[in-house]
């Protein structure tokens, strides 16, 4: 079926202004928030209701057509680039929280819901949903959920997996499904909800989903602390924990963005700070002064140069805005930057950081690292310029030394961002054939047709 | 071949003293926590190491016999009785402790380590593994994966899949796997961990596993409070937690336990009590006496008749040891008991346990109601005689009344026990089709020859 008999058999299903077919909107539709790759579909369609998405489905099944499932399009792993063209089934206009039940400690949302506005939601019933990707002001929970997301907060309360209750979901054949409910406890048969979440839009295109939430803390405190050398960094984290404290957030941040911090906020941190820790405790007024004492003692002992705390919430939001902005300021201190996301056990991220430095020093690359110390999660970026073939094949060969050392310590390819088409290539050097042999065979259970945001996680069959 | 010859064979892999066929030896190993299930195994197998499994499950799988994995045997539903006969796999001589990581939070266990075991190690460390299903006296790591355990405390910490980081495994096709790694983030394809937890041992034989802990609270206090009627104590639970307040443990006892109690202890509770909430907040000292506060208030405010508060842990522990005692009780108290395990949202608790008494009235049975209040999960027990075949059938349509009631309340067919044997028959009439089709798909993939537990979970093809 040619696109455009096809997108007036889509118009039908969603109406005519849910189909945009123009080279700008499809164009606008092509990449995410990955920089390296893009893809332009060949339609763009707006479901907003389960039962379009179900026809949707139905209708792309039958004729062997791509669909790329999208939210905000915030993912940074080429998740949702429609690699094989196709259509690209925007799912923002399903944005509707359908329920908030503060005794159940659980919602029920669309997947459109953008997790800023479900936050503010939830913030009147005093709840939240705790993961936290840093990318909440335009990331959807149907994305969330595909990819799995963590964020600073993971440390204390786990990932998304560990907060989705229930799913609604429509398989690639256009059959609407419903898995797990609305209760912690549910073991009747195969986790499919897990199976789901994480599965990056391969599997099924989530349209409803059932949360489990937490009630909201009522006290935080924030806690920085400057270390003259990377080891004792990683010494603290190691002994806050073993110490009994879990605070909600320990972000680390190297030299480079510290000065960074200090050349557009002028906090005057110390210059020459190999390592800062951001410490964020958050519970009842008493846990947090209790968890706050601790942070404090430990720093201290470990011998950290400074130890800063943010005793009002104004000051302690100009410290995580720094940090948000010293970060920030790292995509736009080169033309290309390869921020990469791979998870070492925490005892060994000290180690792994030099390991990094050391890569890049070798090769004259200028990196930096954040990265969510609590949970051993790091966020090494290159810097480059893609535009300069020689420098940017040899920033690209230091990544893949920098995924390889992370592989080597007991760590992961990636800890919150996933696969997508970034990471394909390390799937197969670094995991066992038969767990890529497996997802292909789940994938055909779910998908016979492979229609369904295809190309994506392990290298493609015609790849 | 032969299960003599098989024996032999059997023999060669993991020692003459590790097969046994006796009459006495099959018959132990016939049933598990389950009172209605039995059958005899052919052979009894105790593997020591990983590669016992892989070489007992090649040699199975080309020989198409069945291989039922099994712990303590201490699960009720049936998922360890082996009823297709063949092999069933003793775990229980796996049974080291690899290695506990304090520092990240983190232990390597083979799947044949008591949870009791595992605990008491930990707690050298100042460390836990939070779920606590009430086998942990017999229960293994192993068993605890494969049914998903959940137990008392998983209101505040969740159920076992949120506490598995990775596993090492053995795929019925003789092949040792190992799926996800030592981090709690890691977005690495799809989560097979989570899909081989709770999968009954269906899937694959789990050999290691690394677990992620938390540190020990290092205060907890009990309380309990007494209603006069049903609804009161259901409103409390969800004031509790409305209030943000999540306590360890919310135990729900009807008067029939209460009753017993007091005949087993003398503890004096009020006779005509309708129930009784058992609470156990723990944490910091700080937290433990703010949780307790509001947790007191709340019953106070709803109107509980008495309050009463475990000052020191000796007392503590008595107030444990009798609702240990008195819902033991319920065992004793007919020559047969059907105790369910479903899970209703917890606003829907009391409602739905005036449904399950309505139920029994109305057929002339004697019920009693316990449960874990804070997530809904509640346990009907259902008194009669498997001797009495009029009786017994009128007591199994009660039960069915009460699973039925359970679905109807937006609850779930089993909170913690699984589906196993007990629960097949309801897997059809209450689980879409789909559902059941993609399991069994997924289940052809991981064990083609449907050697590893086979009749479980949905009703079997041949059956």
């Amino acid at each position: 079926m040619a696109y455009e008999q096809f997108a007036n058999r889509l118009a039908d299903i969603v109406g005519k202004a849910n189909v945009l077919a123009s080279e700008e909107d499809r164009k606008v539709y092509s990449y995410d928030g990955t920089s390296t790759w893009t893809h332009k579909p060949d339609l763009v369609v707006f479901p907003t209701e389960t039962e379009h998405v179900e026809a949707v489905l139905k209708l792309a099944n039958e004729n062997r057509i791509p669909v790329t499932p999208r939210g905000g399009g915030t993912n940074v792993s080429g998740g949702s680039v429609p690699i094989r063209g196709g259509i690209v089934l925007v799912m923002t206009k399903m944005n509707k929280i359908l329920s908030v039940d503060a005794a159940n400690l659980s919602a029920r949302v669309q997947a459109g819901v953008v997790l800023m506005d479900l936050q503010t939601a939830l913030a009147k019933e005093r709840l939240f949903f705790p993961p936290d990707p840093q990318s909440f002001l335009g990331a959807t929970l149907g994305g969330i959920i595909a990819e799995n997301a963590g964020g600073p907060v993971c440390l204390k309360y786990g990932v998304t997996k560990q907060y989705v209750l229930g799913l609604k979901a429509v398989l690639p054949t256009g059959r609407i499904v419903e898995f797990g409910g609305s209760t912690v406890k549910n073991v009747v048969g195969y986790d499919l909800v897990s199976l789901v979440t994480g599965s990056e839009g391969t599997l099924a295109v989530v349209t409803e989903a059932v949360l489990r939430l937490l009630p909201l803390p009522p006290a935080r405190k924030t806690i920085i602390a400057l270390f003259d050398d990377l080891p004792k960094s990683g010494e603290t984290v190691g002994k806050i924990l073993d110490a009994g404290t879990i605070p909600a957030k320990i972000e680390l941040l190297d030299n480079w963005v510290v000065r960074s911090i200090n050349r557009i906020t002028g906090m005057g941190l110390p210059e020459d700070a190999a390592a800062m820790l951001m410490f964020e405790c958050d519970g009842t007024e008493d846990v947090v002064e209790h968890d706050s004492r601790n942070v404090i003692r430990v720093c201290e002992e470990v011998g950290a140069t400074q130890v800063l705390v943010a005793d009002d919430p104004a000051k302690a939001q100009a410290y995580w805005k720094a940090r948000s902005a010293g970060f920030a300021a790292v995509f736009g201190a080169a033309p290309t930057v390869l921020a990469e996301d791979v998870t070492v056990p925490r005892t060994r991220m000290a180690e792994f950081i030099q390991r990094v430095t050391a890569i890049c020093k070798k090769a004259d690359l200028e990196v930096t690292v954040i990265g969510h110390a609590g949970d051993g999660n790091l966020h090494p970026s290159v810097m480059t310029d893609a535009k300069d073939p020689a420098h940017f094949q040899k920033a690209q060969r230091a990544v893949d030394e920098i995924i390889e050392a992370a592989v080597e310590f007991g760590g992961v390819l990636s800890g919150e961002h996933g696969i997508g088409l970034e990471k394909q290539k390390f799937m197969r050097r670094t995991q066992d054939p038969i767990f890529i042999d497996l997802m292909r065979n789940i994938k055909d259970i779910f998908d016979p047709n492979g229609i369904l945001n295809p190309g994506k996680i392990w290298e493609d069959r015609s790849g």
